[in-house]
Order: structure tokens, then sequence, then C-alpha cells
């Protein structure tokens, strides 16, 4: 089985990542504590058009300071929104991990320190229950998400732990996990149902995996085995609040929206909230990997089946519809209508590594890759200071405007969101992209990514050098690992792959396999990276007849601003040759494509419907940019699939 | 300025109208009578799906006897469940007007009794308000349906008057007009504000054409002109019964939804909820026709070249989302999650018969055969027992079931609806569809429709013979018409019409004049149906490189019982010709098409994506049948698009 190195172990210089990397630690960080501190004026919008959802501002960190007593004040904003600071907080220690920075550490000691004073004696901890409704603690699961805040808050408590060493933060968790387990578990007396939205089953393998201590690896499994047992568990809790007049609404629980219509192990299709279903699998396969249960993996493997095989935008987004941001039917792939929650595709980056550390097949790499640079990083802009929640693979800002239907669909990234769960698991997650690089088995060493960084696992450095993915070729230098054997992963939208090395290897569909034999070795890795028109399976019908553009790890998308209006009149002619531009008007450097286009002509006259064919071509060029960059110019239309 | 013939001045003997005529004396009417009364056991769907929707039964006869203090119990259903009752009356009226049938005028005798002795004393009347609301009688105009319901009251006086000579009903409409005059006006102390929903308007200018009487086209008048003419009318409604404990709730009221933004007189474009603009704008247009007011045309001249240009379905079907049931903006024509209510189409054929009452342009005559012959006749199953409220282009059964964002579109026809504005309104149009095929001005008379029947006007006798849609000639006998100008519709889905007689004629784009000099005439009119490969306007995203079939008047599709799974992988060849068969299968008489088309394959291998460009045709033929069958033959895919 698999291990990840910590981020400390892996130094990045990479031209593509360093970019995003530094942005994080420079700008997103400081802007997203401003943000949460009330500190600036942002303009913080509903992540959809519906006037009850909060928006306006914040107040994540006024919420701890009231809860703590030194600010007077109600609760405001989602009753989530202590994980925001959470998250936050664990982006900030990986930052500190790899770039110490006192200040930082510093204002993130106050945080914690906060943090702490609002935590209650008994270690129970969330604001929102303490602040507006302390009779209901973990007394509506359904809706509460307590654990959901308090899987944040261990994820938070272990980077920070490991980056600085102090563990304030790791102790107010733990007190609040033995809080946790004082209350939940199959002992008489204890509640046997789980929260609403998974991720403390994932956050507890982590802290198992960091303590060692296994009863958090049981309680983990407590909250997956228990899920969906008695589907009634929801209902009930809500009577039972009617009844002893906690509560006086009757709310109908969506058991699918929440994965509770059967117990995980049984579950082998993605259905319902796709953050929910895919931070669950996470935890299914995180806890499979420990306790070798075959059937939780069967199950793990199953519903990502289902996902990848089904249910998968090209763009690694998940989540076909706004209705509960949720997963639909298999093929149900709308380009317009979509969800695709940058939270979503982060999820399923999670559960995709946890699979591949059981399993190293290159099909989970080759996901996340496609989740990083595309349906990820399309959920900040370039100047780190906006942020999508929705990412959608075309908009058309008249129907954005007018259809409410698309009223989710954003045109621009805001300032800040209402419901702010995408902006720090951006930060958080990218702000670790090391963790993706490389993976060990034991003494072996997994390449997943081409990525300029340094690599050291005890007296062996393994140095990656390349300009990928503006240059084809990537050096791997190894000092010191003879006796290792290195794979490295061969992506799929690679052609003509070659190894150049004096060691021994072997090759198969997914990897080189080199047997390093010698104490300085080096390794080169040349591609082409051919601009590649991807199909969609002919079930799914909103791409069907219609191409997407790819070149190495980045999908392709036209905006109106390098274009004409009306984007989904161009075609392309694929058998004509495209070309790469390089240009610094997004990144310091873009490779822009030019492709060979007809346009058709709009109609002169004012008809909505002819008996003529009358249908005019104009040859045209079609300019595209990769996708993670669109929506940084202002409003404007923007396609991913072309006929 | 031209003139609907009164009903039984028309004697229809066409094959194809003279199903639908049959099946709504046969079996829509005492099929809707049995239903309102709750008097068989039938599945009664919520429009969409939502739990919260009135399901289960109708009980519209229910509420009227409690009302009437003679049954104990409830108000049951919709606000505006009354109105269902009055369109069924008003459908009784037109079909009595034509076929006399004493057991139905007795039964529909006994339900105008019940309405009488629910109406109160001060003719006020609306069972919901007065059961459940009697202090926010005309106190929440921005939902009450109040006037809405009195619009379709009398809309069904006025024809069962016109049909039997009794005035009951009319004397009760009456009433309730004059309690509603009494209550509404400039006059100071009147309520200066309109209904929510429109209906109104246009019902007072029949009854201003039935009686005579310029109050009711004042009136009429008022309703249009104060709409909109302060915004914010509705809000201080709302304030009004806060401040007065006579409500609890502060809805926040859309005005686009309900055309309150403005002056309808300053309204230009097609928005808010569909039904709800058209019935106003018919409205509009019947005040213009006799005001002669001329902002208020040059309104709805706009407001029909919106619709007509940029927001209409090629079915006839208007209402592009389920958000509002309304109009979205230009060109946004989404064929799977539109709503295209059957009571849209409805509502846009009599907005477009006002108008061409005003000035005769072919133009509308098009819309009203396309909305009938397609959109509207969709709305029932050919058993007449089965209705649709939502119209759509295409069909997918899996997506249906799990995308949420199409929850209202229904794959059959339930038994009955919640909101069951939709079958009685079907019963009602198609019920007086002769109305449509003849227009009198003056002397002259307008040919629209080529339908079988027999026209006497005075000492004049129109007979039009013909077996269309089935064949392609028509032939008109005109006995005693001398002095006449006859003008005879040119269909624009027709090729190579001729006209042969020994009259003087002329012709134009629209229309054969003919001056009609001796006492016996014969006029013959023939044509082709060529299989029309229909195109829209390039800027419809959702049609784009897509070909809709028309032959005849006829819009066709393809189901999947007809053909293979996955309608979306046909393309169709349109170079080969197409074959018509005539089949029983459906109608007695159905001319489905065989079109010669090629399949693209299904994917061997399990994947969403592929590099390859892998597309594989099989030649293969489509079978379509008329639009408006769809859906008869139990859940499968239906296609109007294609490639």
């Amino acid at each position: 089985m698999l291990k990840e190195f910590p981020l400390k172990q892996i130094h990045v210089t990479d031209v593509f990542w360093q970019y995003y990397l530094k942005l994080i630690k420079d700008t997103v960080i400081p802007y997203q504590y401003e943000v949460l501190n009330d500190a600036i004026d942002v303009d913080v919008q509903a992540e959809r058009k519906d006037n009850n959802l909060p928006t306006g501002k914040s107040h994540a960190l006024a919420n701890f300071r009231i809860t703590a007593g030194i600010e007077e004040g109600e609760h405001f904003g989602w009753f989530f929104q202590d994980s925001d600071v959470y998250k936050w907080l664990e982006a900030v220690g990986y930052s500190l991990e790899v770039y110490p920075d006192p200040k930082l550490e510093e204002t993130a000691d106050q945080v914690i320190e906060l943090i702490g004073k609002a935590q209650e004696q008994d270690g129970y901890l969330d604001t929102f229950f303490q602040l507006k409704f302390p009779k209901l603690k973990y007394r509506q699961l359904y809706f509460s998400h307590e654990l959901y805040c308090a899987g944040h808050l261990i994820e938070a408590a272990i980077a920070y732990h490991q980056a600085t060493g102090k563990d304030s933060l790791l102790q107010i968790a733990l007190k609040f996990v033995d809080h946790i387990d004082a209350h939940f578990g199959y002992e008489e007396g204890k509640i046997q149902g789980a929260d609403g939205h998974q991720e403390i089953e994932l956050a507890l393998v982590r802290l198992y995996e960091h303590t060692g201590d296994e009863k958090y690896l049981a309680l983990a499994n407590f909250f997956i085995d228990v899920r969906g047992k008695d589907p009634e568990f929801y209902d009930k809790e809500i009577q039972a609040n009617l009844e002893s007049g906690l509560a006086t609404d009757k709310p109908s629980v969506n058991l699918e929206y929440l994965q509770a219509y059967t117990q995980p192990k049984d579950q082998t299709l993605a259905k319902g909230h796709a953050v929910r279903m895919l931070y669950m699998a996470t935890g299914m396969a995180k806890i499979a990997h420990y306790t070798k249960d075959k059937e939780l993996l069967s199950a793990c493997e199953a519903i990502w089946h289902n996902v990848t095989r089904k249910k998968m935008y090209v763009t690694a987004g998940v989540g076909s519809t706004v209705a509960g941001e949720a997963f639909t039917g298999d093929y149900d792939l709308p380009n317009d209508t979509m969800y695709c929650e940058t939270c979503a595709s982060i999820a399923l980056v999670y559960f995709a590594y946890e699979l591949f550390k059981i399993e190293p097949k290159a099909e989970y790499i080759d996901v996340i890759e496609r989740a990083l640079y595309n349906g990820i990083l399309s959920g900040a802009s370039i100047d780190g200071k906006h942020f999508f929640y929705v990412n959608p693979l075309e908009v058309d800002p008249d129907s954005c405007e007018y259809n409410p239907n698309k009223g989710h669909v954003k045109l621009t990234r805001p300032d800040w969101l209402g419901c702010a769960c995408c902006p720090p698991n951006f930060a958080r997650t990218i702000g670790s992209v090391e963790r993706y690089i490389y993976t060990k088995n034991e003494a072996d060493l997994y390449v997943n990514l081409f990525v300029s960084s340094a690599l050291t696992i005890d007296d062996t450095v393994i140095k990656q050098t390349t300009a990928f993915p503006y240059e084809n070729h990537v050096k791997l230098s190894i000092s010191n690992g003879a006796g290792r054997t290195i794979f490295i992963r061969k992506p799929r939208w690679a052609e003509g792959i070659q190894l150049t090395t004096e060691a021994n290897w072997t090759e198969n569909d997914d990897y080189f396999v080199i047997t390093v034999a010698s104490d300085a070795l080096t390794l080169e890795v040349s591609f082409e990276q051919p601009i590649l028109y991807l199909r969609s399976n002919p079930k799914v019908r909103a791409a069907n007849h219609q191409v997407a553009i790819q070149r190495g790890p980045f999908i392709y998308c036209a905006e109106q601003v390098d274009n004409e209006a009306d984007l989904h009149l161009y075609h392309l002619d694929k058998n004509k040759p495209g070309m790469l531009i390089e240009t610094s008007a997004l990144l310091d450097k873009t490779l822009q494509l030019t492709l060979a286009a007809k346009k058709e002509q709009l109609w002169d006259a004012d008809l909505l419907y002819s008996y003529q064919d009358n249908m005019r071509f104009q040859d045209t060029k079609l300019t595209l940019i990769p996708y993670h960059l669109w929506g940084n110019r202002g409003e404007n239309e923007m396609k991913v699939w072309f006929k």
C-alpha cells in the first residue's frame, strides 16, 4: 500500500504550479483572512439566485468571537460557517510547512486561541448551535453539519501540527473528538447516526494516521457503518424534536441526497449531493485501506466506476444539477445547467488519491490531473481574489440572465460567496498540490505528475526538471537511489512518449518501470502534446457529435473576447493544423490555441424558422485558452464542446 | 375589422377534426365532469415534482357544494380551482351550440344552479376565499386569482347563453361583475389594482361584445391601464394586510412574473408567466380593437413580434422554463427543460386571432394553425382521458427520472392534474375549433383553414370539401354568394398551390382573392405537402445544426417505440426521399413518415471520453409520427429536432 510524502519533503520549482503556490501564499491566504474577519469591503454574493440565502459578509471569525464572549452580536451566515475558518487554517498549515512565515503563524495562532476560547468546557464546538440552538446539539444531524465542521477542524489541526509542531489546535480537536466519541457509537445510550454531511469520516482516519490511535479509525468506521443502517434514523430524530418541543418544523429528508438510503457498503452508484457523496467515498476508501474491508472497497470501486464512466465532465467537474447540488442519471451531462462545484472536483481528487494508494492504477492519477489542471483551478481567478462555486462548460450570458434554470451559473467569479465552502477548499487543495506529484510504496517511488520539483527521501534526492506543460521533456536526476524502483506515469494525452536512461527498465500501458542500480542516475522522458479532439460517449446527449479540445493536461475553451459572439456557430476543421501561440495576457505564460474553423452565418431575415436550407459558412479561426483561465476578462460567452 | 362567426353557423364534417370534436363531446366533457365531481377513481398528479402541491382529487364541485352549504367539508385544491368548473361549462356551451344534448344540458343546469347557490348575496363568488379567507377578499390580488376565476365565469356564461338561450349563468356572472365594478376603478375609495393573473380583461371585452354594454369595455380597459401604473401596488397591499393582522407572511412579488413592472401599453417584450402574458396581450388586443388605442395596439404588435420571432417553439409551444412557467430570453429555446404549457399555446392562439381580426395578415393564422395541429392537440391523449400540462420537444426517460431540472416533464399524460388548468382549457378550445376556420369582414370572407365544413351566412352557403391533411385538394362551393370577396389563405408549408375557378381572382403572398359574381361558384385549390426540413434561426442554440420535419400543418417527431433507443444518434439524410405510410395504429388514419437515416453506433468500450475519432454509422431508417400523437404508447424517448 502506498503512502503520501509529507509536504516538506517536496520542494516545487515548477513554472506553472509555482505561480499558484505563490498566489495562495501571498494573496489567497491573506485575502481570505481579511474576508473571514470582515476587514475588507467585498461583494459577498449568494451562490445562486435566492433571496433567502446569506450574503453581504462572511462573519465567520465574528461568530467565534461572539461565542467566546469577547464580542456582542448574533451568529450570521450558514450553520457550517465555522468550517470556512478551519479550511483556511488548514491551508495556512500547508503553506507554513513549506514556506515558514512568522507573521502568518502569529495570525493563525491568534485564530486558534480564539477557537479555543469558543470551545465549551466539555469539548463541544460549533458556534451556530452554541449561539442559536444549544438545545439542539447533535439532535438534528440530517442538517446540522456539526461533525462536518469537526472534520474540517481535525484536518486543520493535523496540518498545523505537522507544519509548526504546535499542538494547541490539535488539542482542541482531540477534545472535541472525545466529546463526539462519548456521544456517538453502538453502545447503549449513544447516538446511532451520522452527520448529514460527510467529512468527519475521512478526517478521523487522517487523525488515526497522524496519531496512530486506533480509536479514531474505529469511530470513522462507526460513522460509515451506521449511515443508512436505519433509514428512518433522521425521521425519528425530527419526530423526537417535535415531541419534545425542541423544533416545530417537520422537514422531509431526502435520503439519496445525503447517501443514507442504505449502508455505504451497499452503495454502488454516485447519487445525491456530489460533495457529500465523494467525501463519504474518500472516507470509505481510507477505512478500507487500513481495515482491508473488501465490501467497502468494492463499493468504492463501483462508485468510482459510476462517476468516471458515466457522470464526470471532461473538466473532471461532477454534479449535473443545481437541485441538491447533485449527481443525476448516467450520461446526463448538460453543459450549461450543470453544477460542477469546485468542492466536488476537489472531493473527486481526494477519492481518487485514496484509491490510488490502495492500488496504483494510472487512471486514478489521470482523473486527479484532469481535475487539478481544469475543474479545480477554474475555481479561482488569476488574481486569487475571486472564486467560482459553479464551473460550467458553456455560458450564454443572455440565457444566464433571463433563464432562472441557470440562476446559479455566474459569468465571472464573485469576491466571495455566502456559502464559502469553495474558496478555502481551493486554498487548502491547490496549496498542497505537492502531495500528488509523488507517492511512495515502501522503497518504490511513483512519479505521478510532471512538475519541476525536488523530493528528498532520507538520503535519496530525486530532482525533476521540466518546463512542462510549455515544453515536452522531463529530466529526473536520482542521487543515492540505488535499490529503489521508479514508476513514471505515461499520461494518456501524450504521444510518442519515450524514456532515455542507462538503467534497466520495462514499461506497461501505465508506467515506465525503472530499477535504480547506481547512486547517480538520470532519466529523460520526452513526448509530444498533440492537439487532441476528444469525443464523448455517444450516450452523452449534450456533447454528441461535438469535440472538446485537449492539449497536454489542459482542456481548452473558447471565450467571446478572443472570438466573435455566438460561439455555438463555430465548426472546427480538424484536418487543418492548429497553432499554439504563447501569450502573457493571462498567466505570464499561456499557450493559446488557434484552430481552423468555419462559422455559420446569421440570417438576414428576422425569422425563427425557415423552410429553406439556408446555412452559409464563412472560413475563420477559433481561438481557445486553457479552460481554467476562463472568466478572467469580464462577462462573455464561453464554450468547451464544438461541432 | 373582422369578426368571428357564431359556432352554430359552421358545421364541421372534416375527417381529422371530426375525431376531436366527437371525442370532446362524447368522452372529454363527460369524463371531466366525473373528475370535477370526484365520481371516478383517477390518478390526480402534481403538475411537477413537489410534495407541497395538491394531488389525489379535484374537489372542484365539492368546493361549490360546501360553499353553498349543502355539504360539510373544507376547501381543497388550488385557490383557482373554481375556474376548472367554469372552463368545463364553457366547453359544454360550445358543444351544446353545435350538438344539442338534453342530458348534458340538464347536468350543466344543475352545476349552474349550484354555482348560484354558492354565490353570496352581494354577488361575490370565489369558493377559496369564501371558505378559507373571507377577510382577504380582493385584498391579496398579486396571488388571489379571484378576477381570473371571474373571467372564466364570464366566458362560460356567454357560451352557455349563446348555446341554450338560458341566462341563469349569465345573471350570476353579471352580478359578480357588478360587485367587481363596485370595488375596482379609479374612483376614490375603489381598489386601483389588477388581479395577478390576467383573464378578466379579455372576458370583459367578450361580455361587451355579447351585451353591447360599454361599461364592461371600460372596466376591461381600467384593468389593463391600472396594471403596473403603481409598481408598488402589490407590496402596499401585502404591507396593509400585515399591519391589519390579516396576513402574517411577506412574500416578495416578482413584477415581471405577472407583467406589472410597467403599464401594458409600455411593454414590448414577452416576459414572465407565459399564460398570464398572453391572456393579457389578448385582452389588450381586444380592447385596442374597439378603442382604436394605438399605443395599446403597438404594444401588442411588439409583444407578438417578440414571441413569434424570438420565443416560440416550432410546435407553437411557449414558455422556456418551469421556473415561473415563464418566457426567458430571446432565442432561448431548450427542448428538454422547457415548459410549453398547453394553456400557453392556447393563449397564443387567442392572441393571434385578435390581431388577425384587427389586421388579417396570414402570419397570424400560420401560428394558429401551428398551435392547433401541434402544441395544443398534444395536450390530450387520443382517448380523451389523459392530459399534458408540459409539452416537451425531446424526452429522455432516464434524465426525466433522475434530473430534478426535468421533474416537470412527464413521459405520458396523467389522468388529471392537481393544477388542472390545461384539461378543460383544451376542451373549450378544441371544442370550438370551428371559430378559426372562417372569419368575416363585412360581406367579405376569409377562409383560414382547410377543414371540411359548411358555413351559412344569411342566404349564402359556403361548402368546403376536402380530405386534407390526407389529400391535397380543397373544393369550395359557394351558393348565393354574389357580391362577396373570398380570401383563401395560402399556407407557407404548401408547394405549387393553385386555384382553379371561373371567377375573377388575384393573388398575393398570403391569399387568393376571389370576387364572387355568380350565384353558384366552385373554387378548387390544389397543392403539394412536401416533407419540409425546418431550420431554426442560428441564434437558437438548442436546435442549431438540426432540422425539424414538417409536412402540411404537422410537425413530426420520432418515438423510441417506432425506432431504436438513443434517438439523438440518428442523422437524417434529406437527399434520399422520405415515405408516407398510412396507419391506423393511433388515429384511425395517421400519416407516418419514414426517412432515410444513419445512426451513430454505440461504443464497445465502457468509457466516457475517447481521444480517438471513433464515430461509426449504420444506414437505417427513422420513423416519425405527427408530434401531437406522441406519448400515447407508454413511456419512451421522443425527439423533434434531428441532425
